[in-house]
């Protein structure tokens, strides 16, 4: 059995808001990253850790890297679920993993990888409060 | 005793994400117009006429004027409150009032006006639908 | 003849996004106030005076007011022109106003009002580097 | 020697809005795809196709994968040059490949990957509009 089972899948809701479709009537792309972060606020309120705080005690958690795969399209008003999981903590690098679902279909899968970050722009060790979202 | 004592008050929540702050600290001006437009369509679910529906039937509800008036900064991760009512039907104008609060804050009012209007460009008679959110 | 005459019009030109389209086509109406904040960015750079520099030198000019008028729709690509006319310095407050244009077409016409703040939140006297941009 | 010696780079400028800019003063990350897209756009005008016409033609080009490096950030009103190339088109799926750049520091590297897209959601060849872009 391997670690990824413990891995915990963070849950949450949105409705698609007009202000993010396109021309086509789908999701404008670039939003679904906004949805993945809207997806790891949540998860850190869930635990307790809301971002704002992390930040507060001089942790940032830039994004340096992002990645999405499209599916299928979503639309206006649908009722999407992100799920989210934390994967990996390798060395100073953050990985987070998102499947946004309408009910059983995946729309969008990606990934962002990130760093913990002084204000002063030093690359931290991943904080404890960023180390248990890997633990079950 | 006047009519608006009979209007009724929509209320939605959202958590400010990261990608709504600016430079300040503070949530960008516009994205506040995004927050009304939600609101709206939250508003348009619980009378049980999603947006989506009207618009299948051929009926969309364009934005001709807003205005917003900024009291007070909401932050990155604030939770917000948005009240709605549907204040006005004048002839074919719809008019729609808003307060964004944070706790008994209020940090944003503002309005905006609609017209019922065709797929193809016609202006129409506000719809039931419409009308009926004026109604106690 | 009166002091308006010699208001300077500061114009600017872009290209509609896909990202600012929305499933009828047109510009999402919160996008206009972005394109007003372009506009005023590029103003002060016209004269010389950059926004970001403004802000290192600890004035920050947020808006207490935004208001937007919707004429006619713009579409995806479509070549505007903004004006901006700083009209009016009214003891803390500046009033700034737009005029969008396609050609010959106004599109959407607005004013956003500011005041100038520093970092701790007081409200100063609008600067001379505001000041200049009524003066013709 | 190889094709990609034939690759033509297209460049696109740009000055940072402060809508872009998020709470630590960087780009936001979703705003970079945001980039790529009007990067896309003033490529395609370039060559004289502009994108809608492709459109109106029943022509479209969905993203079905995204990808970014963020390797420097981004400021408020840095004026920032996006590069763009389409480097493969292999069966149905096109590839473009952007560097942004502010002088001489690299900020941004990504990709994205597209189809042709019929409007009844039939995949369809690369168009010769598209073919074009890989040649030199």
């Amino acid at each position: 059995m391997t670690a990824s089972h413990h891995r915990r899948t963070f849950k949450m809701n949105l409705y698609v808001p007009y202000a993010h479709i396109d021309k086509m009537g789908f999701v404008y792309y670039a939003n679904y990253l906004v949805y993945f972060e809207m997806a790891r606020a949540d998860m850190m309120r869930q635990v307790g850790t809301p971002y704002g705080e992390l930040e507060k005690k001089g942790v940032m958690l830039p994004v340096i890297e992002a990645h999405c795969v499209y599916k299928k399209p979503a639309h206006y008003d649908d009722h999407l679920e992100v799920n989210t999981v934390v994967t990996d903590i390798k060395g100073v690098r953050i990985r987070m993993e998102y499947v946004i679902k309408r009910g059983d279909d995946t729309l969008v899968t990606g990934y962002t990888e990130h760093v913990c970050l002084s204000p002063e722009g030093k690359v931290l060790k991943p904080v404890p409060e960023i180390r248990q979202l890997t633990e079950g």
